[in-house]
């Protein structure tokens, strides 16, 4: 065969790391993001959508001076200016603050919902470009910023159909990390770039307690550590008596299980066992609470006394330094804040061992994680994990205009809280096919396209069979491809008697699966109709099916 | 003052050509979008979104060879392959097409909403970055696919707000064009890249009709004409014979008025003035239509009939041309399969004049125009003209698949029907600020939290103020900027008391402006309510305004 013309033909696919959305996935993600958008509207945010494209000055990358622009966005050059697509909602939101600055209301508070772009390698469920979902309050310098968008994540999560109870929110401050890295000897306030790489290394430490345990930390924070692999990861090089403190603030949770424990011991020997308020309050900890870091009771009381001690604590462990005692003041602001809206426990905790990695939180900074189990790939049961987190950010605008302008914000990880939603069969139905018309006589098809319209106008979602007619298997065979619950027929025969053939095609299925013959004549998955009674014939079989 | 180590602070600006949405105008869009999509659900399609990115291959341009990419395209290198950003949804979809051609159902039919990028010089008003809402059918060859679009773009328009009367969509057909170029000899069906040259030019003389008038037209097709600046475009060098059978085309629609007003002439002759079905259908053509290319009578006999006389002058001009009747046949069919679904000459009329530049058209043409009259910015009347426009393009697939896959589809232009909404005052309201509880005394922020939460709570958009509370004049301006409808006020003393000041801000912006003593005394704009009832103050107080 002749080539044509010695060009050849384009592949058809999605560059690597980029993927399409379908149907369903669409309608799934608009549902639960239009349902998080009607909370943070309710809260006093106000939509923002920038532009994909930003210059890379704009974003903060550094200019690339070869040809290949910077690793992380992808970025392109016009005129001498590099632009680049967004990699994240918050940059664009400080360049959005510098630039109408003098128009906009202050505090601004905005949300903003759209996809970023990563340029980094894709890899098995990593893709290169996927959406975010941010709400953000700037030039807010109180906490009460900070514990209400708390709040408002725990409405938009329980909005989308995460039950209480099967999340928490928890509260921690970089100003007590701060504090505890000063006691330890590892920041030195009059010199904040003194020790930085140590720093560095001691929250990457931190942040793997989970998976580590504590003598892991204990080694990254000294000499090292050896992998079962056998590699070895160089450690911080502090000293023992740094260490200890360094560990005693990543176990603060365990303290404050142990000072509550004896409180209840206090408590039940001094009056009849479990009868006072506070030994039943303290009591309710323990038994709905065996892990330091999962949303507790709901008593009041309990919580207040559990918040109390984890803040006494924290105080006892960085006394010394004045910025911790800051954070803990902080923390003691947020906690009243939530606990007047009815926050408690069940859904936001003050939580020490949340770090959070990103190098520009200054304060508060904040975690949703689902607590409920789910099964991985190799049948193991697993936590879900963390879905949003945020915090206050206060150095980012001044990047622009010079002036320090405090914010702070939260950010929602959309493909895993749209996984969670799945897992826990709490995302919306999967949407049904139309009502297809099949077309048995090519020349009758104004009519069939009027029983079309007809639908239509009654709201129920329809179409005419569009492809060649005449393999009428094709027609069915395309329903079920649809997921139609039904179809309708009519051939020469029934438009001479005015009536259609109404074909029930859940029912059909099932029946073709399973039925006997009696329940084949009880309820036939096909009846004829006067035409005059398609709609209603239509809706009760759809009703039929919810 | 020292420099900051040298470092110039980066431009808080969106690159050229790139603009940022706020508030009202993302939800205005996003209404509007809404709406359509629940439209097009229900004519049984499908949302896809593909990702923003592809490569400059299945896009179809031509890849670069220099180190500047394609001109059209914000386009980049990666690993040897260009990458560019999408410029429109209908080359992405034939991508998809292609791709999942296995697994999606045939026909397949899906809409697409979403954001393009175009590599152009930016102007005002002109952006390189816009939105796109698409509609395509793909795989079904019968015209019922072409009117079923033009149906539904007219119920979309509709479901919007364009009121009936104020659009109209008009149908041509691609091949009825070729059928004109056929007989007019610049189109050789044995050889189609024959003429191609002279043929451009027609089709853009023929677009300039409405600018240019018959004259202007004549001498594009001659041997060309000079504009009243003095500059000359050369012309398409056609024969006599050859312009007027073009001519006769562009002029059709005045054939087919001078057509039946002298069948109007010849049925009112026949009978008693006006009194005949025929004639009294006919009249009301005329007195509602004085235009030809008007939405037309509701008449059902009176748009059948100019149906018919227009495919009967076309018939007459290309009878000549098999491709040319064919289109004319094509057009037949969807007039008819429109009148069966009630779609008639009010929304949607046979209109050979509609041209539509893109080349990759191969049949049925139509395109939405408003024909309500705006006012221009320098305050002249003008019709506000095309929203929306498609076709049919059977050639875009078998660019990656080398089969023809037969395609049709409309593009809705997103800003310019936003713009005809705001124009006819039926976009959305403008959203209404939330409820400010202002911070009167700083030590008791955790109860004014706990007033925003009990209107939260109540379904009522609210926000404690949270910049620096100390101006008490700020905070009813930053109320005001945010077009608060409420603002709540307690102090020390009312706290004590147990009550709160509620602030009509709409009433009091009205007042103050032009409010009588008797009136102020009258409704006052501010009250004092026990805190129990706080809702249902402010309830009445958003109820009292809408």
């Amino acid at each position: 065969m002749a080539k044509d013309k010695g060009q050849r033909r384009p592949k058809a696919e999605t560059p690597k790391g980029f993927r399409d959305y379908f149907g369903h996935e669409v309608g799934a993600r608009k549902a639960m993001l239009d349902k998080i958008a009607a909370v943070y509207h309710r809260y006093g945010f106000d939509a923002l959508e920038t532009s994909a494209v930003e210059t890379v000055e704009a974003l903060g990358k550094f200019l690339p001076d070869v040809d290949r622009p910077n690793e992380g966005v992808f970025a392109w050059e016009e005129d001498g200016d590099w632009l680049a697509l967004r990699y994240d909602l918050t940059a664009p939101l400080a360049r959005v603050a510098a630039q109408y600055r003098n128009d906009l209301p202050s505090p601004y508070r905005r949300y903003a919902m759209g996809p970023v772009w990563r340029n980094e390698k894709p890899g098995p469920g990593r893709f290169r470009q996927f959406y975010q979902c941010d709400a953000d309050t700037v030039g807010a310098a109180s906490v009460a910023a900070d514990a209400e968008i708390c709040a408002m994540l725990s409405d938009a999560l329980e909005e989308v159909g995460i039950a209480r109870g099967d999340y928490v929110i928890r509260v921690n401050n970089r100003k007590v990390l701060n504090g505890v890295m000063e006691v330890a000897g590892i920041l030195d306030p009059a010199d904040p770039s003194r020790f930085e790489a140590e720093r560095g290394i001691v929250l990457r430490a931190i942040d793997k307690l989970d998976r580590l345990g504590v003598d892991g930390v204990r080694a990254l924070l000294g000499e090292g550590r050896k992998d079962a692999s056998g590699d070895f990861t160089k450690g911080a090089g502090l000293g023992v008596a740094q260490i200890d403190k360094i560990l005693a603030f990543v176990t603060v949770n365990n303290s404050v299980l142990g000072r509550l424990s004896e409180m209840m011991s206090d408590a039940t020997q001094s009056g009849a066992p479990g009868t006072s308020a506070l030994s039943r309050a303290l009591y309710s900890v323990f038994s709905e609470d065996a892990e330091p870091t999962k949303p507790i009771s709901t008593d009041p009381q309990a919580s207040e006394i559990r918040t109390k001690i984890t803040l006494q604590v924290l105080s006892e462990l960085i006394e010394d330094s004045t910025v911790g005692m800051e954070g803990v003041a902080e923390l003691e602001e947020i906690a009243a804040l939530l606990e007047a809206q009815g926050y408690g426990p069940d859904r936001i905790i003050i939580d020490p061992s949340v770090v959070r990695g990103l190098g520009y939180y200054t304060g508060p900074v904040f975690e949703a994680e689902l607590t409920f189990e789910i099964t991985d790939e190799k049948g193991r049961p697993r936590q879900f994990g963390s879905v949003a987190g945020g915090g206050r950010y206060d150095d980012l605008v001044k990047r622009f205009t010079g002036q320090a302008v405090p914010a702070t914000g939260v950010s929602i990880g959309v493909d895993r809280l749209l996984a969670a939603l799945a897992a826990k069969g709490r995302g919306t139905a999967e949407a049904q096919g139309p009502v297809v018309v099949t077309v048995m006589d090519r020349t009758r098809m104004a009519e069939y396209m009027g029983m079309v319209s007809t639908l239509r106008v009654a709201g129920i979602r329809a179409e005419m069979y569009l492809g060649n007619p005449k393999n009428f298997g094709n027609q069915l065979k395309y329903a079920d491809k649809r997921q139609s619950p039904v179809a309708i027929i009519q051939g020469e025969d029934e438009a001479a008697r005015g009536v259609v053939q109404v074909k029930d095609l859940i029912l059909g299925a099932k029946l073709a699966q399973e039925a006997s013959l009696e329940e084949w004549k009880a309820q036939p998955a096909q009846m004829e109709v006067p035409l005059a009674e398609l709609v209603q014939t239509v809706r009760a079989i759809m009703g039929r099916h919810g």
